[in-house]
């Protein structure tokens, strides 16, 4: 299903690839659930990448992100899997993914996953 | 139609071209309109170069900024141009602009891109 | 489908009814859904209330509040009916509920209601 | 013209009438013209009201709002004409629109205008 | 059991009982456990008073908030208690103290209760 | 001397006297000389008026305060002396002047005076 | 030996005794001597006051608090006694102290002492 | 007594071992006590490391951390050992340990220690 | 007569020649005066410097700065300038001086320059 | 006289010899005498270290930061001095002090210096 998900991705063009500029992408407002205990997870999601040939369309990456609001998925592995999804659909030269969650039973945790194109 | 305001830029000599120095310049009140929604965007430009013969004269560039207030332009795209403006007229040695857009559904988005002249 | 909402929300007894004192819950993982757009909302809630002889079990309201995730229902109204369902359940001698709700197309909005007991 | 821009505005039933509660909305991206110089203008609007029978719809206050970006009016009249509109159009038990411009020339100036409903 | 915590605090004597004058005492290492899971809970406490004939001795004040660090009890209670405590040993003109919680499955609490010398 | 300085000031119609709003206007940049050391001065001016028929011209108040650049003059008496000449000149229902020194010494002053209109 | 150290204030005529305005004076380097422990203690000393016939002079007020620097004395009765020496030599209309001191063993407190001038 | 703490701690599979990423734990409720004094201490131990076959289950960690409760020890000697225990079970490749403590007489101490895997 | 500035700064001899150590001094309150517009600008300057055989002396920098303030000179000359005198006068091994000046016309701008001595 | 202050350190074995750690204490509570003016000077004073043998007490640190209570010395010459005296006591791998000053005459300044062990 995690294909799925990722077909809601789209792309548009970038105008200048003949320059690596780099694009942050600041989602707040992401849940997940967590597959062990069933209650809602809240992170704040940051994407840095440099396009290659596309670029992520904006309102189509948040569609994707409410893919996941009935989802149950520990931290490590949709950070992950986001990270891969965006991966395979815009193939930038480098992301990086900070998924920042909330505090659970006082203790918080932020995980960050890089991504670089190996032929740039 | 590009052209046209790339003309609106003025500069001045640098009077210290034997030293690299920095000049920032923050712009807090930079607005065009989304080409999709016709929806008006607003952003802080922040541009941060290194002056060869010439700095950018700060009335001008405001001129120039707003210039932009009725332009239907994307968010990746405008960055770029305008700092391919700046640098067309300024030829830095140095210049980065980073535009930080506010938030739109939840999502917000910052641009980077550098120059760097390739004689220095 | 409001009242069975209403019956997961828990209370224990005042251990203090002779002191009007003050208990502030401060909930920033609220999401219910737009019922014109589909898209979700996001808010932080902050409950104010003098007991009388019952106090809300954080937990279940923990609970009630997941209850709303997939609800579509707009801002006034959300932020009225959980308010309604409190004042049902805990019968405070005062209660006020702040609902902040984060940007949409650049505009945010706060939703303060209050409940007065009329024989206090 | 005034009138034009006022039919912008749309309202949705208030369906708490009952209760005096209040919503407050934060728009960030408000700019407008100074008639004087020509230059662009930009403040925050911040609407606090009480609502009566009526509440603004979002949407259209900021199709409204957005009406003003090419018109020349000063700091203190558009405060109070915008008050003015919203006040026709919702028709509150009470409004306040503090209206926040950024620096000009090194001075920065906020507009507070209230409304209070006759018969209350 | 709480009159020998109580026993803890010591006082000393206002030099300055023709002035009503407020003393601030704010305690952000305060720990206790929770009753029902057994986990240990945290938070500021924010003593704010106007004594009378005593003052209370910081030092026999930090020992006596030590003693709940394995004490078991609800969030409501302690408050309640520690200020009834603080009340019999200082016997202040009036006392407010505001315990602030950590968050606890995204939900945090503040509880605030005031006492009042009947006859001031 | 004084009468000088308030010639600076220039006015402009109130064109909602039926209203009692609020002005408030920031200015950062002040500056004086002390008398005693022939030290400069720095402060934060702050007005806030309830304007009756007339309000200030916010460019003719920064030509006014910038005569006070080379001026010798303590820090009470320049407050009261700018609020003298702001209430002379614009006649406000109401009108008070915060004036925030930088410290000196270790030491910073903030003056606050406040003008009431005798028959409002 | 209080005495002696109040004879270091000085105060200055005020011109404005026809208004009611406030001077607000920050000190945060304000040292003593814990008489227990001989340990120092550090404070922030914050004075507003309406003047009647005479300001306090600022160099002299600094003389004054530097004068406690070795002074054995605890925080209650450091903030009285302070407030009482500028009331006798000033005869302010009202004047209120607050005293904030930094963490001793993990608690922190503030004073704070007002006196009202008997007929004003 | 060492070893018998760090049997609390759980791991679970990295489902990602084919990527070097960050997971960044933050925990501001730590509490352990002064092994002189006897006094309890406070500090926020952050975690930040790069997993390898195993990542540390979070509920485990909370648990092993409140083992910590009523053990005597020196800042230094805590974090060395904490960090030491989580190596130990995790394996990481990389990891590090900032432990924040609060003021004791007016003095804050944060100790930092990394481990590097020696053959990655 | 830029020499004429030059003089008013003094040093006092560095006690420390044999460690590199760094002195970062902060002024909050520099002013001089637009040449083309007439009107005072204000900046922030931060110097950081390794002393070589010499340190200012701040008294002397503080009057020196003064100086400049009926000064008429732009943003970008006077930071390099006051760069060139420090560095004839002290003869740093290495100092930055970064010149954050207020916003004009909704843009602000910060010049950096920094001096690097040939021979360390 | 400074070998006399010296003598006021004391150290205790590191633990952990084997990691290369480090150790950062803040001290916002330190105050000295300017030998020019006699006036006090108050700074908040930042160790950073990484220990070999031996770690700093931090009561006997304290006291010795105390004994400069009434010490007239420069800005520049307590930093390096402090400095010195700690690594001739402590022996450490590598130290670095920052000492932040307050403002005087509206100039801060800091100082920082670092010492690094010949035979790492």
């Amino acid at each position: 299903m995690n294909a799925s998900f990722r077909d809601i991705l789209e792309t548009f063009e970038n105008q200048f690839p003949g320059r690596d500029y780099e694009i942050e992408i600041i989602c707040p407002e992401f849940t997940s659930v967590c597959p062990k205990t069933g209650q809602p997870d809240f992170a704040t999601l940051t994407f840095t990448y440099i396009p290659d040939q596309k670029c992520v369309e904006l309102k189509s990456l948040k569609l994707y992100l409410q893919a996941f609001r009935n989802e149950g998925i520990f931290y490590e592995n949709v950070t992950n899997r986001i990270l891969d999804d965006l991966v395979a659909v815009v193939a930038p030269r480098r992301m990086k993914l900070v998924a920042a969650f909330g505090p659970r039973g006082g203790i918080s945790e932020n995980v960050t996953a890089i991504h670089e194109a190996t032929s740039t």
